[in-house]
C-alpha cells in the first residue's frame, strides 16, 4: 500500500462524514441556503490566504530547487488561480473583496489554518504536505461524487461550484499533490508515517469542522 | 484604560461562561467526576508543553537581554515548576508520565496551542504575550473565585488545585504577565491593539472550549 | 528625507565600495576574467534561491491580501524570471543547472542569505523588504552606472548583464521595492527605523562581501 | 565510526587552524593583548545571547518532551550559567552590561549568529544541535590543549578563561552535546549526514573567522 492509500484508509470515516454532511449535500442536491453557502464562501475565501501561507513554507523549507518551484507555482495559482472561482461567486452574491476583509474568521477556520501553518514552521516538507493534502484531496472528492449526482454540474447556482472542483484543472493539481505527498513519505520510517497520519486525519477533521461551521454559521 | 484593562473587557463574556461552566463549577463545589478530572489532566498536561514552545518563540523574538529571560525563567518555569501540581495529581491517580504521550491530545487542544504557535511564529513579543496571557490570567481568576467559596481550597482531591492556582506564586507570576504585556503594547497603535485583542479573545475562547472538551470528554 | 534616502545614506560608503570594485569594474570596462564571472554566476544563481525564500517568509508575515500578493509575485519573477539572465549566461558558458547544485556556496554566500532568513524568520514585513532592497537596489544602481560608460552596454559578452540590470524592467521592480520600503517603514518609531538600517547597511557590507569572494574565488 | 567521529574527521583542518590562530596561542601564553581579548568578550557575550535563542528553537522542534528539556535547560544555564564567566571578565575590565549592548556586533559575529537561526528555523533537532556543536565542542577541546601548557591554567588574567573550559562542568556539558548529536543522528540516511557534515563545517568555519575577527578586531 502506498502512503498516501494508508492515509486515505485512516481518514475515511471522515471524508465518509464529509460527504454526508447536509451542507455538502446541500450543494448536490441545489437545496443549501444562499445564506449557508455565502457564510462559507467568505470564511473560504479567507481561509485561501492562510492555505497559500502553508505553500510559502513549503518554498522555505524545501531543500532542492525543483521542490521549491512546486511549491511557488501551487501558492501564485492560489492566490491568482483558485480564487477565481470564489471571486465569480463573490460578483453573483455581490460581496466586494474588501468586505471579505471585513468578516472576522470564524474559530474553526482560525483552528484549521493555525494548525496548518504551526506544522509547517515546524516540519519539513513531507508534513507540510500532509497538512495541505486534507483540504485538496477532499475537495477533489467531493467534487467528483458531487458530478455523478444527475443535474448537480447543470444546477444554476452551485453547477459552476461542482464543476471547479471536479473539473481536470482542479483534478491535475490535487493529483499531482497526491503524487508529491508518495515521493516525499517515501523510504520515511514508522515513527515519521504515524506523524504524516496524524497530520493527515487532524486536517481532516478540520475539514469536516468547517462544513458543520459553515452549516451552523457559527462565529 | 490599560491597554489589560481593554483586553479584559473585550473578553470578559468569554470568561464569565468560563465561571459558569459545569467543569470549573464542578472543581469549586467538589462534584467534577474523576473522569472528567483525569481527561483533563492528561490533556492539560500535554497543553503545557505547546504552552512552554510559546514562551520559547518568546526567546527568539525578544530584541533586549532582559526580555529573552523573561521568557526563559517562564519556559523552565513551566518545564519543572508549574508541572508539579499536574505530577502530584498525576501520582495520585496512579498516571506514569510514559501513559500521557501515548495519549492523543484532543482536536479542541490541538487548536488551542497551535493557535498560539502560529501567531508566535508570525508574531513579535506582544503578540506572543498576548496569546500566552489568557491562559494563565483566567487560572488566576479562576483559582482566586473558587478560593472564596467555602471550603473549595480545602477539598480533599480538589483543593490543592485550588490553591495551585489562587497561591501567591501563581498569582505573582501571573501579575508579572499582564504588566509585561501593558509594557509591550505601551504605544502601540490601534490597529496593533486590534490584532492583541483578536489573538486574546480568540484564545480565551479556546479555554472556554477546552474546558468543554474536558466536561465531555471529546478526543 | 524619506526613509529610503536615510537607507541610502548610511549604506553610501559601502555602495561606493562595490562601484569601485575591481569586479565591477571588470563587468565595465570588458576586463573581468571569464574565470572570476564564471565563479560569481554559479554563486550568484544558488544565491537567488535563498533570495527567493526570504519574499516567501513576506507571503507568511503579511498581514493584508495586497501585501502577500506583492510578495508572491515576486517569488515568482525571481525563480522564474531574474533567473533568466543567469540560465542565458550558464548556457553561454556551458554550464548545465545540475552542475550549479553541485557547487557547494561559499561561506560569503551562506553569510549572506542566512543573515536575511534569520531576519525574515524573526522580523516583520518591513525588515523582511529592509533586508531584500540592498541587493535589488544596488544592482541597480550598479546596472545604470555600468549602461552610462561608453561601450559597456554593447559588450559582447558582459553586454547583458549590464542590460539585464539597466532595463526599465529591472529598473521598475527596484522602484516598486524602494516604494514599498517607504509605505512600510512609514510611521515607525526611531527605534524601528535603526533596526531597519542596521539590517539594510548589514547586507549592502555583505553585498561588497560577495564581490570580493567572487573576485577572489573563494570557497 | 560514529557520526561525530565523522564530523570531527571533516573539521579538523578548520580546528587546526583555530588550535595555530594567534588569538588562541595568545590567551595559552599569556601575550594577548587586553585590548584584543576585551573585543572578543564583548562580541562573544553578544554572541551567547543568539546561541541561545538555537537553544530555544530547539525546544520549539523537539517532539519529545526529554529532548525538549535537554535544550530548555542549556538555554537557562547559557542565559545565566556560561555568562558568567564573561562577566567575571567584564567585572575585572570594568564593562557594565549595558555597555556591551551600545556595541554593535561584528559582521563576521552576525553571520555565525545568522547562519545557526536560519538553520535552525529550516530544520529539525539533528541540525540544530550539528549547528551548537562546533562552538561547544572546539571551546571544550581548545581548553583542553590550553590546559595543558605549562602555567597556562595558573596565568593571573587568563587563568580563569583557560579553568573556565577546560573544568569538569564545561567538559560534561558539552560530552552530553556530542552524545545527543549521535543519539540524533543515529540510522539517518547518507543525505541527511551529508547536510549535517556540511552545517558542523560551515560552523567551525564561522569559529576560525570569529578568532579572526577578535584578532584584527573588525567591526
Amino acid at each position: 500500500m502506498t502512503v498516501t492509500q494508508r492515509l486515505y484508509q485512516a481518514a475515511r470515516p471522515v471524508w465518509e462524514a464529509c460527504h454526508a454532511h447536509p451542507f455538502v449535500r446541500g450543494i448536490g442536491d441545489g437545496t443549501l441556503p444562499l445564506e449557508q453557502f455565502r457564510w462559507f464562501l467568505l470564511q473560504d475565501y479567507r481561509y485561501l490566504f492562510d492555505y497559500a501561507r502553508v505553500f510559502a513554507y513549503g518554498v522555505i523549507k524545501a531543500r532542492d530547487p525543483e521542490l521549491m518551484r512546486i511549491f511557488s507555482v501551487n501558492l501564485d495559482a492560489i492566490l491568482g488561480g483558485e480564487m477565481r472561482l470564489h471571486r465569480a461567486y463573490m460578483a453573483r452574491l455581490g460581496i466586494p473583496e474588501a468586505q471579505v476583509f471585513a468578516v472576522q474568521p470564524a474559530l474553526a477556520n482560525l483552528s484549521y489554518t493555525h494548525y496548518m501553518l504551526a506544522v509547517a514552521a515546524a516540519g519539513g516538507p513531507a508534513e507540510i504536505v500532509a497538512s495541505l493534502l486534507a483540504c485538496s484531496w477532499s475537495y477533489a472528492e467531493i467534487g467528483q461524487r458531487l458530478a455523478d449526482l444527475p443535474g448537480a454540474a447543470e444546477h444554476p447556482f452551485y453547477g459552476e461550484w461542482v464543476q471547479g472542483y471536479a473539473g481536470a484543472d482542479y483534478q491535475k493539481t490535487n493529483a499531482a499533490l497526491v503524487a508529491l505527498m508518495d515521493t516525499l513519505a517515501q523510504d520515511c520510517s514508522e515513527a515519521d508515517y504515524q506523524r504524516l497520519e496524524e497530520i493527515f486525519v487532524s486536517c481532516s477533521r478540520y475539514e469536516l469542522g468547517f462544513w458543520d461551521m459553515a452549516w451552523k454559521r457559527e462565529p
